[in-house]
C-alpha cells in the first residue's frame, strides 16, 4: 500500500435559482443543457424561510442566480441562505448570478450618515460564501471595486443595440440621455450607433426661488430626430417619461427608450404607455409578469449572455473569445 | 506649540430603532431617561429602503434595536443597513440589540444541505458592522457561540416567574414542558417555583406505520396540579395547544402557558384563546398588536430588562451588579 | 512556444494522525486502502513538540485525525502545528478529523465571564488552516454553526443501534435518558426501537432548604422494561451509574448502557463496572486501553464510518448516497 | 489593595505627514494650532525607506498626511510604512489624510484583466492599519465604498464657488463640463451659481472611419457667456484645454477654468498659459511648485477645510456643524 | 429629553495570570499597587480546564499573564481559553504578557514540511482575542512581526548588566558566545561592558567523515579573561556547558554564565552545577522552583520590568520614557 | 437533461513579470518551456501605472516575477497592481516571485515607532491577492513566518558553492563573516566546503569615548588562508570591503567575496573594483547592467532555480524530489 490515494474526478457545474425568476433560470439552464437542481424553498408562517438541495453539491461548480424584484428584501435573505448552505455544503465554488443587484444605485454617500447599501450587499454575499458575483450593467461601473474578488460584469447593450438598429433609420437617429447622470452610456450608444448626435435634459431647480417649479430643458439638438432615449433602469419611469414629453416638446419626430433594467414599479407602466414613445425596450433581467407587458414594450432574452458567462466561469475561457461566438453583428461586447 | 493637542470628551450612549418594533425603543428609552434618536426610514418604490441619522453619531456608543416579526426578512436587512451607515458615520461602537433574533431556531442542520441561518445572521451583523449583540432567550444558548465577539444573553425568565409566582399557590404547581427539546428550561422553572414537580410531552411517530396518526402523551404526573406550561416562542401554537389538551385530557386542574417570545403566527390566536388555557403569559419582544391580544393573554414589559443591560454596556458595569437592583424577588438572574 | 503550460495532475488523497489515537488512524487508512503518511513526532526535554512530514504534501487533500483524549491539552496543540505544517507545506486542502471534538461541551456560557471553549476550539483549527471539520455526536449538533465553513457531522447511532438491536427484545425495550439534557437523543433512540416508551431522570434540588440533599427520580414508566440508557459521551459516569441505580430501583428489568465516547475519566470504569448494569456499549472514538476495558463492556468500531466519511470528502460523492451502501439495517444515517 | 487600577488619561491628537506635502501640513497644523510631529524618514541607498517617530504616540489619534504627487508610488508606499510604524507603536487610531486619493481615477475594470487600482490603494492602507480615511473630492464618489469603515469625503466646492462669485457677473455665467464624464459635478456648479445654463462638450469618434480625426463640440448654448469650465482635476490639460478651445470658437466671452487637484502633468503649464482661459482656480491638495505657477493661475488653501475635518473627527462632533462656522458665504458643504 | 446620554467613565487596568507562574504576577501585581484578579481555574476530570473571572471585567484594559514552563502547552491552551472569556465579557483591551513566548525557537522551517510554531501561537494569541503581545527577550527579534499589532518586546540585558558590572572585573572581561547563531547578542553585551573583547564556539561538523565526532574551538582569545557567557535561554544546558568546558580548556580564568530565560529542562541543573562556572545568572521569567536552585545561581526579578511596561501601556506614556526612571545604571533599555 | 454539466479542463501554468528584471523573466520562461505572457504596461504622466494582460487568465496558476531593484517603490506598487488585476480576472492561484524581497532586511524593530517593514510588504501583497510567495535567501530566515501561508524559500548557496569549489584550493580555504550578524551563513559554508575554518569581522564601538573610531579586527585565523568572505547581500558595500581589508590586513592570501543578491548601490561598483579581492561572486536575482560589471565580477545565472522551484509548485511535486535533479555535486538544496 501506498500512503496516498489518486484520482479525484473532475469538477461539475451546477445552476440553482432563489424565487425571484425562475422563469430565466430556467431560460439560462436551457442554453447551457443542464436542468436547474431542483431545491425545496419555502416560507414558515413566521416569515422565515427554509432551503434545503435535493442533491448533492460536493466539489461542484454552483451558480445561484437570483434577481432584484420585490419583495426585494426577502429575496436577498434567500440569496444569503442558499449560498450558505452551498459553502457548508462543500461546493467548490460559488459564483452569485444577480442580472440586477439589488441597491445597486445607493453606491455612495449623498449626504453624512448614510449606508451605501450596494457595497453592503457585496459584503454580504462574501459573508454567506460566495467566490464571485456576476451581473448586468451595474448602475456604477466602480461597483465592481466592492467586491473583493472576481465580478464578471456583462454588458447588455450589444443584445439591446443589435435590435434597435433593425428598427430605425440610423441616418436620422440622435441619442439623449434623460439627465445629467447617464450621459456616459449615452454616448457609448451614439458611438456604436454610427456617431450619432447626443443630448441631455437638464433638470434646472432655481436656487433663489426655493419653491418654484423646476424647469427642464434639452440641451443638445433633438428637432425631426428619431431619438433613442437611453438608460440603465426604468423604476417609476418618472424622470424617463419626462425626458420623453420634453424631447417631444423640442420637435423630436419619434422617441425609443431603451434599457436593460425594467423594474417598472408603479406607475411606470401607466406613465409608459402613455408617454408617446414608439417603442420601449428592455431585457427580463428582472421578470416582466403579463399584467406590466402592453403592445409597444420589448423585452429581449438576456439567457444567452448569461449563459455564455457561466461557461466562460466553468470551463475557463475567456469571457472575450466565447462573445465573439455569440450572435451578434459586430460582437463588440466589453467585459469586466 | 506642542505637537499634541489633548482631551477628547466623553462617550455617549446613543439609542436607534429599526421599524418593527418602535414602542419597545421608546419604553427602554423612556427607562434610560433619552429620546430614540430620530431617523429617516422608508421604503423606495421598488422595495429597496432608504436610512439616514438626523443628528451626529460620530464617536458614540449606539444601540441598534430591531427585532425579528414580519416581514422578517426585511427587518433584518433593515438592521443591517443601519448598522452600515453607524460604521461609516464614525459611531465609536454599535450594539445589535435583538429582543427576538431571527432565524434563531434554524441554529444546525437536521439532514445535508441545510444552511445554518442562526449563524448567517450573525455574521451579517458582524459584516455589517457589529461590535455586540445583545438578545433576550436565545433558543438554544450555543447560538451565543456563532459571534466572534461578546454577546450580552439576558434571560427573561426572572420577570416571567416574578409573575406567575403571584398568580398561582405554589404548593399545587407542576412544570410541563411541550416537548423532549424543552425540557431544560421546564427544569430551571421547576427549581425557581420551590422543586416542583416536572413533566413532558412525548410526541411518538410509529415508524412501522408511516402514515399513522402521531401518539402524543403525557412522560410524568400532572393529575389534578395547576400545569405552568413553558416554551421560549410561541409561533403558530401547534406544539403548546396540543400539549395543552395533552395535559387536560391527563387530568390537570389548570394550564398556565408561558413563554418569552410570542411570535403568535397564524392560527396561534385562535388556537390559544380556545384551548383551555386559563391565562397565557408572554413579554413584548416581539409586537402584540390590539388584533393579536384577548382577555387571558397577559404581555409583562421586557423594557427595563433591556434598558438595564444597556446601561450596564456602556457604563462598563457588571450585568451581575445591576440585575441585582432589578426589581425582582430573588435577583437570580443568569446573565450571559 | 505558447504562453501557458499545460496539464496539471489529479489530487491525491493523503491520511496524517497525531499521536492521541494511532490505532484508530491506522484503521481507518486500511478501510480507504492506504497506509498513514509517516510523520516526524516528538517532545522537546521542555515540553515544547516537534513535527515533520516525511513526503511531500503538496496540492494532495490532506485528512489529519485528532482525537480528545488525555493529556488532553497538548493534543490540541498537537494538532494545530501538524495542520500549520501542512498549510505551509501546499496542501490542496486540510480536513481535521475530530472523532470526539475537544472542549465540546463548553458549547455555551452558563454565567458571566466564562469562555466558550468549543467555539475557540473551531476558530484555532481555522487559523491554523483547517478548510474542513469532521466529526462524530457533538455534543450539541449547533457547534457546527461554530466553524465558518463545511462541518461533516457523522453519527454513530446507526452502528449502535445495530448492534443494540441484536441484543435486546424489541417488545420489551424502554429507551431513558440520565437527565434532561439528553431526552432529544434518548428521542431518537426510542423512534429507531420502533417508538419504544421514553423516559428520564430528573434531578431535583430543592432550593428552600439549600444544604438539602438532591433527589432524582424518574419521570415516566421503566418497571419490568429493558432499558436502554442512552447518552452521547460518558466521562467520570457519575450521571449514567446514578440514573442507573434510579432505574433499577424504580423497577426496571435490566439496564444497557449506550454512548458514543467513552471517554472513562476516574472513576467510570470502578462505577461502570460495579453499576448493575447488563451491557455497556459505546465506539472507539477515543482510546480504551486494556486496563479500561472488562467483561460486559463492548467496543464498536468506528473506523469504518470515518473511512466512508473521508472518501466522500474526497472524491465529492454525497455523504447520503456513501452511507446508503455501508453496512446498516436501515441505512438511516442522517449527515450533516 | 483592589484588583483594579483606575483613571486612563484622556486621549490625545497627534499630527505626522510624509514628504509628499510638508508645506500643507504645517498649514493644517497651524489652523490646528499644533506642531506637525517630527519624524525620522530618508532613502537608503538601495531605494527603500526609513520611518521613525521622535515621539511617543501610544493611545494617541494619529493623523497622517501623505497626497498623490509624484514620484506617486514611492509617497504611497511612505504612507503604509509610516502607518504600519503607528499601529505596532499603540496608536489609538489612525486616519490616513490623502487631500488627493492616488490611483483615484482607476476604479473600474474598463476591459477584462485591468485592475482596479483605487480599490487597491484603499485595501493596502486598511491593510497598513488606517481605520479611516480623510480625502477631498474622490474623482467618483462611489470609491467610498472601497472601504470598509469610514471615509471622510470633503468637498473643495464651497471654498472655489465663494472665490468664483467674486470674480464673475453671475447674470452672464455658464458652466461647461469638459466631457460626458463630468456633467454631474458641473450641474451641482450651475446650481450653486444660480441656476446657470449647462453646456458640455461632445467628443465624437466616426466609427466607420477608424482614422478619422475626432470632433468636438459643445452640446449646449455658450456664446457671449462667461464659461465657468469646471473639472475636478487637471492631468496634463489635454481634455480641458480643448474643451477651452472649442467653447472659444463657440463664441464664448470667457473662460474661467476651476478644479480642485492641479496635478499639472507635463505638458499641463504651457497648455493652460496659452489656452486663452481669463483664469485658472486650483486649491492646493498637491503642492504647486514656483515654476508651474504663472500669472493668471490662482491657488486657494485646502487647510482650513483639512483642519476642521481633523478636528471634527477628533472631537466626535458632526462634520456639519463644524462647517456651519466655516467662513463660506452660504455653508453649503455635503459632507461625507 | 436629549438623544444622548453624556458621561462615560474612565478605563481601568486589570492583571489576571494562568497557572504558570503564579508569584511572578504577584509580584508584578505589587509593583503596580494592585491585587491579582481572583479567577476560578481548574481542570476537569477528562484534562479539560474550566476558566472564570470572579469580577466583571467590562472596559477593563485587561493583562494576563503566562509564560511558557512545563506542561507547556496545557498553559498556552488555558491562555488562549482565559483569553477568549475575557472577549466575551467585553474587555476593551487584551494584552497577552508572555515573559517567555512559548515554541519561540520554532520561528523559521529548516526544512520542509515543517511547522512555524511561533508564529502559530502569535496568530492563535489574535484569534482568542489578544490586541497586543507583551514579551522579554524573544528568541529572534523578528517574531515581533508574526504579530498584525503592537509588541512590547522588552529586554532583561540591562538588568543582568548592571548585576554582572558588580561582580566582575571590567577591564578583564571577555564576552563569549556559545554558538554562531547568539553572537549578535554578544556583540552588544560586549559594547555594554565597555568594548569588551568578543569571542563564540564554532561546532564543526566534518563532513569528508559523517560519524565523525564534532569537533569544538573558541574562535577569538579568551585566554586568561574572566569570561562572561551570554545566551538568551538555558533549556537542557548542553551548549552552554560544552562551550563553558571549551572556555576553560582555552584557558579562561573565570566563566560566568548569563541568560534571560532559566528553562532548565532535565539534565541543566546537573549539569551546571559541575560545569565549573563561577557563578550563573538568569531572570525569573519562568518559575525556578527550590529544587532547581543552587548555591551560584543568582535569579534576578523581572517584575519591575514587567511592571513598568504595563504600565506604559495602561497610560499610554511612551515605553522609553518609563524606563528613563528604572533604577539601571545606564537607562540603556531598547524597547519595541 | 442531467442537473450537472460535467468535465472541467485541466489547470495551465503562466508566467508574468513586472518591469525590474524581463531577461530574468524570460530566462525562467525559456528553463519552462514557456514563454512570458505579454502584458500591456506603462506610465501615465502623473506617474501611476497601467497594466492589462493581453490574453486570459482564467483559472490558471499564475507566477508573477518582479524583484527589489531601483525604483523599489514603484516595482513593489505595480507587483501589487499586477496580482490585483489577476485575482479580478479569475486567476486559479497567484505566486509572487519575488528572487529578492524588497524591504527583507527591515525585519523587526530595533526601536521603538519603528516599521517593520518587511511584514508589510508580505501582507500587501496577501492583500493584493498572492496565495504564495517564492523568494531565494531571505535576509531571515523568520520572515518565511511573515505570511500566512506557504513561503517557498529557495537557497542559492548549492549555485555559489558549485562555482566556488572549482575555482579555489579548498585544503587553504577559510570562511570569513564580515560582521557578527551574518556567521550562520558563514558557518554553512565552512561546512559546505569541507569543515573549513570560520573567522569573523568584529566592529567594536568604544562606547566610554563616543566619537572614538570604530576599530574593526578579525576574530579567527585568516593568515595565509584563501578567504572566502561570504553575505546574503551587498549593498553599497561599506561592510564588506572594510572587511575585506581587515582580512588582507590580517595576512590572508586572497579573499573571494561570495553574495547571493548584488544590489550594488552606489558606490558599491567603485568600492568592489579597488578592495582588493580575487573574485566577486553574485547572483542574478537582481538585474546588474553592463555598467555596473567588471572584469573579475562573474554573475551566476538563478533562472534554473527558479523554474525548477515553479515547476515543483505547479505539478505539484516535492521540491527536494525536483532539485535532487538539480545539476549540483551534492545536491545539498535546502528549502522551505
Amino acid at each position: 500500500m501506498s500512503a496516498v490515494l489518486e484520482g479525484k474526478p473532475d469538477k461539475n457545474l451546477i445552476l440553482v435559482t432563489g424565487r425571484s425568476h425562475p422563469k430565466l433560470a430556467r431560460n439560462v439552464a436551457c442554453e447551457l443543457g443542464v436542468d436547474v437542481l431542483e431545491t425545496t424553498q419555502y416560507d414558515f408562517a413566521n416569515g422565515e424561510m427554509y432551503v434545503r438541495y435535493t442533491q448533492s453539491v460536493r466539489g461542484a461548480d454552483v451558480f445561484v442566480l437570483q434577481t432584484a424584484t420585490q419583495p426585494t428584501n426577502k429575496y436577498i435573505m434567500e440569496h444569503l441562505i442558499m449560498i450558505d448552505a452551498l459553502k457548508r455544503a462543500s461546493a467548490n465554488s460559488i459564483t452569485a448570478v444577480c442580472p440586477l443587484m439589488p441597491y445597486s444605485r445607493q453606491d455612495k454617500k449623498h449626504q453624512g450618515r448614510e449606508p451605501i447599501s450596494s457595497r453592503l450587499v457585496f459584503d454580504l454575499l462574501r459573508t454567506a460564501g460566495a467566490d464571485r458575483i456576476m451581473s448586468v450593467d451595474l448602475h456604477a461601473a466602480q461597483s465592481q471595486g466592492f467586491f473583493d474578488g472576481p465580478v464578471d460584469h456583462l454588458q447588455a447593450m450589444p443584445v439591446l443595440v443589435d435590435y434597435v438598429r433593425d428598427q430605425l433609420d440610423l441616418s436620422n437617429v440622435a441619442v439623449v440621455s434623460p439627465d445629467a447622470g447617464r450621459i456616459k452610456v449615452a454616448e457609448q450608444w451614439a458611438l456604436r450607433l454610427g456617431g450619432a448626435p447626443l443630448s441631455f435634459v437638464h433638470k434646472t431647480r432655481d436656487i433663489t426661488r426655493p419653491n418654484h417649479a423646476v424647469a427642464n430643458r434639452v440641451v443638445g439638438d433633438v428637432e425631426g430626430k428619431d431619438c433613442v432615449l437611453v438608460d440603465d433602469l426604468i423604476d417609476t419611469g418618472g424622470t424617463i417619461v419626462e425626458a420623453c414629453h420634453v424631447i417631444m416638446a423640442a420637435g423630436a419626430k419619434s422617441v425609443t427608450v431603451v434599457a436593460t433594467h425594467g423594474v417598472f414599479s408603479d406607475p411606470a407602466v401607466e406613465r409608459l404607455k402613455s408617454c408617446g414613445a414608439r417603442e420601449v425596450v428592455i431585457t427580463d433581467t428582472v421578470p416582466i409578469p403579463a399584467e406590466k407587458r402592453w403592445e409597444n414594450l420589448t423585452v429581449l432574452s438576456i439567457a444567452p449572455l448569461l449563459a455564455s458567462g457561466i461557461k466562460a466561469v466553468f470551463e475557463d475561457t475567456s469571457m472575450a473569445d466565447v462573445f465573439n461566438n455569440y450572435p451578434t453583428h459586430h460582437g463588440e461586447f466589453q467585459l469586466g
